[in-house]
């Protein structure tokens, strides 16, 4: 393999900073400079709050400058209606607090995009989202004085995908805000995940912008504050993942289960980070810590030739191996339909919550179907 | 009753300016000045032509003046996918030929909108036919070399309605068309008829504009070629009838019906026009005809009191007893999920092979699914 | 008009015992013998509740003997959520009570059947209903000591129609009774009514038995206890009216309309039994009495001919008239999709609380979607 | 790792006869004693035909007796329409030829069986076909003088899953067929495969029986010839995959990419048989041969103490290592929606051709919707 190409094309793709975050410090433990954070789980939902306070920390992680809010909850693939109503809850608490943070007023009127393509089950959580939130704009616009206290102008449109319509998603919302003049935006999209079990089982929060679509050259538009003049909050789901990330981060997990058990002979209890992408399953999955992790000589002693390659290196030889065999798709559960209906619910029934002081926070299923 | 009040609000209403026209000619036989028609059947296809030239037609009739083209296919009923494709090739042929009749170029780019609201069947004619229509604007956005002869640039949009999105329709898409700067605009609508037999057999092109939704106060903002700076092209198609104008209509089928009958005793062969909302199934149905209508005298003989009631009076009448009662719906027939599939695959079809060049005209179904 | 003829032709149909007793009760104020009759409406929803004890009964109201209590609340049109949830309450109350009534154990296992066709929304509400209610006789079957205290085994199916199928739906029901061998069946459909108002507002819950489908020729099955063996308790929505059912009674509207107003010059508070079909909206809605009716000599000055034709006259003129002109359709509310989506959503949460203890009657929605 | 383990569990799950008989014979070339095979390539579809004779040969592979005819098109990812015109066409030749090879007469009549769970896109492949096959049965019962030739009798159910009714799949079945009693069953369902190139793009029919369902204990019953009575035809279409297999075959392909690297430093051309799963895309794809795979010592060089282990073992450590950390999940790639409802369409279509004369098979596709 030859060291000198460009590897970049065979990064693993994420569009979750928290995923971004534990890459980029896998080789260190310490702090990344100009990147803030903190993450807590309570009750099987994991809450982590990023900052990313200078350029020099987003080029580090990849993710541009701006606060990020994950919320992972791994017991959402059980369908339990009891976490879900909690997950809602807790989301409309920290989306609540997120507007705080970046100043918008109880007031300030939203317009809420669902971005993605409906007739594709795993890209459709934005439309999803869109069907169930309360919408009131026109209650505002129509009949000001008969609105109840408590509530702001909503409204929301999906604008489709540039295979529909024809037309590049940003300039439907570009012409959408530019026509309706809300104070805010909230962009709701799916994501790619690097794990598997990170899909349909997290949010994340973010104001950093979103370029929605898979534009091709130049004509790609992002959504962000710079470019709408208004903040732009980006409301993210993982719903696929690569195969070839698949293979790469199992092959990790080998290498980091190997070495543990070369360990514990030693040492009974590990401890301490954790391998990127080896999320903990509260009180019900392993974790793997960079402890786990086998020194050079081991990875060469357990995986030969491939043990001795730097990561970018092995994910260059998955994809080589496995793209011309037509084997490097993006998945998705086999659940898709109830994972993405149920995720989509719990969204809305937050952002209804959170955008309308009227909405009872403890009871916030009630306003969607 | 008193025929004092204004009776406006219960005129029958109709989106359909055959119909209109109809109702506008029924006390006199002769011509509508500023109002030139032409109607004509073959094979099960009557396709009707009018021009309102004049404000003084527009104001005979109830409908903006400009260019109308009606097809009436009752067979449509049948569910005959040989005959959905003729009316497919026919309705092409018919779009083509208007678009040349208002100047519109082979090479113009259109923007579709798919009027009305997705979670209503009976409403969701317009976004059915987006979903269907074949969309090439970014092709020619991103790679103009690349696409072949013989297509236009076609963009395609379903704004959803008030009550969904919080925003005006006619906001969202005057948004889209300054950002995309369409040629002209297509704008597909479900419409009420007050013929029952109409419903979802019949579909209107017109240049006259269009106001999409039900707005409130003066918030309504229309479609047309005045608002927008460029052509606008409506397509509509009936898919509702209120249950008033059932009953209106069918006590004049009576009157017809039994006037025939006294009447056939000396004259066996009634011809001339039709009575109005009396559409011809060819081959199939009755038709009843302005002679077939009795006399005063012999109205009231029929019907009594309510045979002496001017057409507006019994209208009044009709609305008064039904909609305390709670019986004054709007109503759709009960197969309506097949029948507005059926004529919005038609009408995407026939979108298709009228835009672009490179279709077969008579072979249209092949790009729709 | 030939009084020879058979007229049985022209009845209007209509599924629901509730009119079927109108209209057999129409000429006279008498108690129908052998037919048992109660009704009381408390806070917006009627409960009527009628036995057909004897064959004398059943032949005057043409119905089955059995068993038929409905429920009527006009106020469903207005998508009241706090409304559909005190329904679904009353729903499951009546039917846990008819299910006693009957002599149904409390762990006697049950067979759900929504009949009708899927694809046809007013026909849908049967298997709407089953895609919605709690199943749980595989649990029995499988692991039944860990089934907790409170339920009992139900299944349920949709075995579609003869059209979609090819298969007559008794001999899918017969065929999978057999296998399963329930104790008792409760099969959903989708009914015809004669009145518009009652369309999606109604629920009829019976022990006579049904027959699904419109069977031909001697093949049609019905589904009673006499054929399966086992109870049968048919629970039916009307979902539709057909066209000349409108016009007919419209007709007798106008009639009781101008009657009255003849009368309220003498006497100003009108009272006694509903004219047919004439449903009073609580709070809401007019209604007629019989003794708004005109009589014979004023039927005819408000009529003509027409109020002289006996009811079976007027019904078959209507259908002449109508029928050669296509205007003689089934037809349904334009609000279809989520009238019915709330009824079979009514209809499955209190099913859910009837058939199960352990499901709280006052909060009968947390078990559906 | 213990090999003392019973290792069945890790056993890579497939419902393909094809792969079964892939990983049977991986470590020899020699043929497997009582099975035929035979596999041929034309335009872009390759049809391979296996015959499972004895007893001896069931066990080797791992599959029931019987014949298998397995249709590969890697090219249906394009969602390219003429290609599936032709798959469609050679479906129903194949599927012609096999119900002739199995002794069905053009007379006899079918019952075809939709298994799978409508509600999960990637199980839905067979309720998707019952909805758009040609149905005839019920004509025949009930006019079978008017039934044009040509025809056969076709009926066709979805007795859904049993977390949908509460009843074993198999149970239905049973029932529908006792009260029917077609000649013969047509059981389309949904199937693992462990390519996951093979998802979607191939289709096997077999007269070999299925266990519809994952029924628990002793309760599943299959669908064959033994329990029925009739002959069963399987027509199965791989939709998912699991992680764990990706993964397995992953490193496969890597071990035979640098085998086949150090090889051709001295013999450029490689050929052969295939590598287990390692499908050849006509014209697009790499194919793998056993002649890559590196020997014993280059695998342990490659691939250190994992490139020592057996197939078992690797299967289960993988197993090991992906099952805590939530990673062994089942996936469909993420065009779920599209691939499915293509691959129904070309089996529905195939299906009418292949059993009514009257359809012509060069034109399909013109059947169904």
């Amino acid at each position: 393999m030859d060291k000198q190409l460009d590897l970049s094309v065979y990064a693993v793709r994420t569009d979750l900073a928290l995923e971004a975050r534990e890459m980029a410090s896998r080789e260190r433990s310490e702090e990344i400079p100009g990147v803030r954070f903190h993450s807590e789980e309570e009750n099987g939902i994991t809450v982590s709050k990023m900052v990313i306070e200078t350029m020099e920390g987003a080029e580090r992680i990849g993710k541009m400058p701006g606060r990020y809010v994950t919320l992972e909850v791994p017991g959402l693939r059980n369908q339990d209606s009891e976490l879900q109503d909690r997950v809602a809850t807790r989301f409309a608490r920290e989306f609540h607090a997120f507007l705080k943070d970046i100043g918008i007023q109880e007031g300030d009127s939203a317009l809420i995009v669902g971005l993605g393509n409906w007739n594709v089950t795993p890209d459709a959580v934005g439309p999803m989202v869109v069907e169930n939130v309360l919408v009131t704009r026109h209650l505002f616009e129509l009949m000001p004085e008969q609105v109840e206290e408590g509530y702001r102008s909503v409204s929301a449109v999906s604008p489709g995908v540039l295979g529909i319509t024809g037309i590049e998603t940003s300039e439907i919302v570009y012409g959408i805000i530019e026509k309706t003049r809300p104070d805010f935006v909230i962009a709701i999209d799916a994501l790619a995940s690097r794990a598997l079990e990170r899909v349909n089982t997290t949010v994340q929060i973010s104001d950093a912008g979103i370029s929605p679509g898979s534009g091709v050259g130049n004509k790609r538009k992002p959504l962000t504050k710079e470019t709408l003049g208004i903040p732009v909050i980006a409301v993210g789901v993982p719903t696929v993942v690569d195969a070839a990330t698949i293979v790469h981060d199992a092959i990790t997990y080998i290498l980091a289960h190997l070495g543990r058990q070369v360990k514990e002979a030693k040492n009974p209890k590990p401890a301490g980070r954790l391998v990127p992408g080896g999320f903990t399953f509260p009180g019900k999955v392993e974790r793997y810590t960079e402890e786990d992790m086998p020194n050079e000589a081991e990875q060469k002693a357990i995986l030969g030739m491939i043990g001795e390659l730097a990561e970018e290196e092995k994910r260059q030889l998955i994809h080589e191996v496995l793209a011309p065999l037509g084997h490097n798709l993006i998945v998705t559960p086999k659940e898709v339909d109830d994972y993405v209906e149920d995720i989509a619910n719990i969204i809305a029934s937050g952002l209804n919550a959170a955008l309308h002081g009227a909405i009872d926070m403890e009871n916030v299923s009630a306003y969607t179907h």
